[in-house]
């Protein structure tokens, strides 16, 4: 029924915000300050609207700013959870763009299972989402990558576009676009911080085998290790991932088998920096007076915990995803289809200089 | 034209996972496992299977789980953000139900515009979503009721049903389902913590005059001063909104103007403490030492300062937004249409116990 209803709906001509003031014999700036709610209005002239609003199904029939009725009108963004502060301020970037675009915002959650994954492409691509941007950390294997080599062709095909943020390209022959942050060499420049102020024993806590975003912060890790000179340790590398509780449970964990073995923890991220710091509280072991820490990402935590960190452009990931696909449904020239941000180190009170072994 | 295309889709039957199992020679639970990428595969069988789904259209024709195809099948929210960890959370929920439930979760963002929250529910009533629930503090006036009732009757018609969650309810009239959460209770109790620690002068920052959320918790805090006998002094309340720079900016400006003329700061939620707090160390005061702090929300922020809080049912929130609408679809008696959820103060250690003034 209710599909029957939209159908009808279609072939009608939609209502517009003009049709609402001539019915109301009202300007249309009366009309959205009404209908906005946020500036005071006369009852009268407020009764006048809302009674042609409802004459005309306004709402069922929204034009607003020419945003709904046109066939690609909103960007999509997928992501396993938006409770993940990485993926909400990728979020909002895309939500920030949008609107510059005069787009809407929708974004599609997952919970990480892969077929509802499958299920909400389909759902954004039905709804002729413009884009359909996918976030963060994958395994990047064959399935991985035939999946979505899938989507991409299947949005191409509806005229929408694929694009990976924070993922490694498909390959040439698939039409995505690819927007990174530089994982590697973040890990690298925080890792070579806690060397430089004399550290050797660094603790990572949150590796993941073969995940690409904890897999690109160990090897920036490893690679400061070797050109430092320092010999890699496999025991001081914590498998775990990217939660607070995680953060927690390492600590406690590597705690209850003995007294610290490491001067300084790299928690793979902003998050598990502040479940290990808790764990490390709890132990009586303070920051950075006993134990120094580092963290990843630059969250709003980090600077509760006056934490160190690498600062990653969550907010423009998101905004430069939308432009990159708006750009090339535009046609526009120049664009490129693969983009890598970069990350810098952002110096707050969680390490200790350590005098220089003799 | 990808308009029609779809529309053909909706012709033919849709693909499903037993069509590809079938076309490939393999077991359905071989290519669920295939597609998911979760689990190793010999890479011949994987070329069946994705050799299938490509000549299938299978990821143009989703229909996992029996997800997409049917009518009615997601569930969808609308919030202003989703860096605000309150509405993060409550997304959080209904996706969770949404998941248990066999339904898609969709997120709207709208950025606070009340024209983009107009688009963004007809885009969702388009999408034929099962239930539209908006989240959040509001200024409850006339434009605003109305606002809501037309969208009631809107998705009404459509088969649909509006949720509002953390907002009063508009009236027997208007066809919406109501979740609050009590605000006013964990504001008294909170205050009522801090009087009974021997604080008189209590700061509330993030007053916002004619705004729900913050309304509710003013009064909450000035029941609790009445009852506890003491007076209430309108310069302790400062305006502000509910952002952690806000909290910041609130007791900067109080301390330029001189002294601390209060014990004890209640911040009308979680961030705007983080902020308050990280000011009143630049200004060289602790937490609880030399003031005491409590917040409201009980965010993962609130553990990483030690800060008393009250906590929200957030993500519980949501789910029961999404059950009521539900159960109502599907006729099953006895559903209310207003819940209230209850809030309970969490104890850390932000608050210290003065003396009793003689």
């Amino acid at each position: 029924m209710s599909r029957r209803a939209t159908s009808g709906g279609e072939e009608r001509r939609a209502v517009t915000i003009r049709d609402v003031a001539a019915h109301a014999g009202v300007s249309v700036a009366t009309v959205s300050r009404i209908l906005s709610g946020t500036y005071p209005s006369a009852p009268a002239t407020r009764g006048k609207v809302m009674r042609a609003v409802r004459e005309l199904d306004y709402v069922a029939n929204a034009n607003a700013r020419g945003l709904a009725g046109a066939s690609n009108r909103s960007v999509a963004i997928i992501v396993n959870s938006v409770v993940s502060p990485h993926y909400a301020h990728v979020a909002q970037g895309v939500q920030t763009q949008a609107a510059l675009e005069g787009k809407l915002c929708i974004v599609g959650t997952t919970g990480g299972d892969p077929e509802r994954e499958l299920a909400t492409v389909q759902l954004m691509r039905q709804e002729h989402a413009e884009c359909v941007i996918l976030v963060g950390n994958v395994v990047n294997n064959d399935a991985y990558r035939e999946r979505m080599a899938e989507y991409a062709r299947a949005l191409a095909a509806a005229g929408s576009q694929l694009v990976l943020c924070g993922r490694p390209t498909l390959g040439p022959d698939v039409p995505a676009l690819v927007i990174e942050y530089d994982n590697t060499g973040g890990a690298y420049a925080i890792t070579s911080h806690l060397l430089s102020a004399g550290h050797r024993r660094i603790l990572f806590l949150g590796r993941h085998e073969g995940w690409t975003t904890p897999g690109s912060r160990v090897a920036g890790y490893r690679n400061a290790l070797a050109d430092f000179g320092v010999p890699h340790d496999p025991g001081l590398e914590i498998d775990g991932t990217m939660e607070r509780s995680e953060g927690y449970r390492m600590i406690r964990r590597r705690l209850a088998a003995g007294p610290p073995d490491f001067t300084a923890v790299f928690a793979g991220n902003d998050l598990i920096a502040a479940g290990a710091r808790q764990a490390l509280r709890e132990h009586g072991l303070r920051i950075p007076d006993d134990i120094s820490m580092v963290g990843f990402d630059d969250l709003p935590t980090a600077a509760d915990i006056d934490l160190t960190t690498v600062h990653v452009p969550h907010e423009e990931l998101g905004r430069t995803a939308v432009r990159m696909a708006l750009r090339r449904g535009s046609g526009e020239a120049g664009m490129t289809e693969h983009v890598m941000l970069g990350t810098h180190i952002v110096v707050r009170d969680s390490v200790r200089v350590l005098r220089r072994p003799s």
